[in-house]
């Protein structure tokens, strides 16, 4: 069996003749820019209201102009809490964009298993203790997490960011996890070769 | 020290007169209602973009017609879950909407102690059982949680309803644990004593 | 239904008039200070024996005219520590009386929900973090933490007093958990509103 | 140095004749039996009040004529549980009374370690199943856990009891790991090697 | 700064020249065939017969010819488990042998990740629960857990087998993430490109 | 029903006149030496390679004559380790080893009970703070666990030691919990009586 004949969620997924308008041109957009539709969106398609709301949220998170993350460090955090929440599509595809952002083949695996292990700055460290942190236990963060990002050159917007955008993809993961969102198998060597 | 002296957010909270007119006026509308501004509006005030996808998020889940949650199914989801992630602002919160929604003053507090002790229906319970799976360990849900819901009557666009309310508050709790949201005094005492 | 004809106990309750005399004389005597029977002292009443010895247990700690913690101290650290036990029955209960005690409607849901947000001191913060640390993982306690507690005034004795109620509560809230031990609907709502 | 010279207690320990009659008395009785004094009635001497009801409650737990369970069965049910709460006075004193009620040197350790590798009874396993989970995690106790028992003969009785056994010994293990309780020497060796 | 550049281990490391004649032997046949020397086999040299015991029990286990487990099911037992020790070498290096003896690029990113969701049979998916089980709750196998497997078609030998590969390298685990041990740049991309 | 006809393995277990001649020889060696033969032996010889394997490792580590672990100070290692991972063969009979070698019949019940709260030295403590560490949060490992050992006078080829003690016996943890690996009754009492 080809893998593409696999479901891509455990819900309906529309066709995208059936989509709304807006849907379905935000859709094409990805498609040309990618060359391929990213499950997610196929998948979050099924509730137009939710989708317009999940990708209004990530582009202003993930998209923003502003502030000292970088794109690479943005990808990062979501590479390492996804991992944490075991969710295989969001390690996948946004392991994939980090690889690209970071043009680095080796920095998306390590984080995915370790990132106490990876080849990254103590900054970029610190940044994901604390997004491990929010991620897995934000009951227990204190002025004191905040100070610490602080020594590292973070600033009051840096460490919204931070918690924001793992906080979103706490959302993402769990709805991957609970619809099955199976990741295109085109991420899975993105980013690993050159491009010649 | 008056409580209303306490900070409402360890990030700056804008002047009314400062927010973008659209998040202004939805501000007004709220405080027109419920006869003051719940806290969480003017946190996230802080960033317009966010708070226009979150508010529209929150819609999409919690105003929807559709489907077979009661207004008190979905509030209890969130008490339950929120208690899970020690987010006082939404336990606080919606504790009050599930006390005015299921007309009852001792429900949120049961639920957000122990939902096995709550005096709700064994579809609550098992309801309550797989959201808060979706919020602690969502990588585990297979088709058999799916299948024990169906047995209580949900189906399919309900599960998505539940898992979704709980992947959108578990944004919003790590929001508020992070935020330090606090939750304005009038919820604590919301639904409890009979309007006379 | 009513809630008043839910069982308050898994096991059976006697009824006041086949009590020892001891145990009835308690009962009444509470009752007339109280206004009604807090059901606990109903359902332990099934064992005479255990009865009397909680209650002397429970009157040593809470009822002790010694040292530094006040009666709001105290209901700060069952309220707490019940929380983290999960016990429907003793968060209930000490939170009403922990608001009566405090003078403040708000603490008892804080603590309950997350110490760390709660408008109390950092002596009170300090305070609960060690009886967490009992409650949960007593045996890792050092010479270290009771240092950081001496640090805020707290002396040996009081040491003792925050571990003893700690340790006292979390029998207490096993036998509620066991029992299905349920609050009375009084609780709920006292220390809520002033007293006209 | 010898390990008599070590401390039993973090707190101070009375003399024997500084004690209240009633509890000197009580000790004296127990050394007369015993032939050495366990260190718990010398550390928890301490609080007289706190003393007396701690025995009382004990007595009517462990010295308790009615029911299904043997005294063997009832220190089984401390000595797995202390062992979940890493308490080392209760793991040492109650595993010796363990070997000399079972009649056996090796099931004192089994249990403390692995209760599943132990040589007692599928009755008395799903017994310590029980007492482990109303150690660990008593929220989650249902009535399926009580039907499980009854289904080994233990009525509801008995299940109070197993229960009652564990939440006392829960606040006993708190007390001795705060304490830093030192088991007397003459425990470890009891009940190891037949009387000649 | 080239990646080839970092150290492999927090431990000296011995030129292939230092070391004893048979790991020298063996270093250099590994060589030939991989085309390249794992850092495993020079980070454990250090310890000559640590080394020599390690890679006896690792060709006992994984060079086995017989049983009922492929190639592929005993590096997928490896990647599961080492995912849960978060063991970046094993993770990496196993991954691409699994890639490989699967013959597929998509298994090894899923299994670390999330086996619930990998492209496996219902029997691999029952294998990799036990050697989880046994990876991280050993001590609560019980012979259900042996008839479960059974029913998959394993005999006693491959459940055996299973549990001493998931014990091996939980082991190895260990080590690599106590020495820092860094993966060869060279197993990231191994089988995920088809070889022209 | 004698123990001595419990099982000793939920596997098959060999005759010594069927075990290869080196297998044999080593055991009747042990035998000669103690007194009977470990079950450890006898279980893991039903796999000739595993057991060679196996037993070079473990005498590598524990039979090695450089370094500054004394050989309680190994034992201790293996005693506490095996503790965490709930394995009644290696605490039982490590920790007899420990009484003989550390010549004090208390510390092994201490150490499996709680090594916090053991006749032991700071240094003892701080190599089985990081012994457990190794066990059970491998991962977390970083240089600062290092730096805190060299404090104590650890040098690095200490530090490995112990991890790789650590290591070797949550490999023999596992699979004497997935074997059943009987304990022999001898060790018990082992090092518990003065030699007369």
């Amino acid at each position: 069996m080809s893998n593409d004949a696999l479901p891509i969620s455990r819900f309906p997924v529309p066709e995208l003749a059936d989509m709304p308008a807006d849907i379905r041109e935000k859709i094409l957009t990805v498609q040309e820019k990618a060359g391929f539709v990213p499950n997610v969106f196929l998948v979050l398609a099924h509730r137009p209201d939710e989708f317009r709301a999940f990708f209004a949220y990530h582009d202003a998170l993930m998209l923003k102009e502003t502030g000292n993350l970088t794109k690479a460090d943005r990808e990062m955090i979501v590479t390492a809490t996804s991992a944490k929440n075991n969710c295989l599509y969001c390690v996948v595809a946004h392991g994939a964009l980090l690889r690209i952002y970071a043009k680095n083949p080796l920095t998306a695996d390590q984080i995915a298993v370790n990132h106490h292990k990876a080849d990254i700055t103590p900054r970029q460290k610190a940044m994901l203790d604390y997004a491990i942190k929010v991620c897995l236990d934000s009951q227990s963060i204190t002025d004191a997490d905040h100070a610490a990002l602080r020594l590292h050159g973070f600033d009051d917007e840096d460490i919204w960011d931070i918690a924001a955008i793992t906080a979103f993809f706490g959302l993402s993961n769990r709805m991957a996890n609970v619809t099955s969102m199976r990741p295109n198998a085109e991420f899975y060597l993105m980013g690993r070769v050159p491009r010649g």
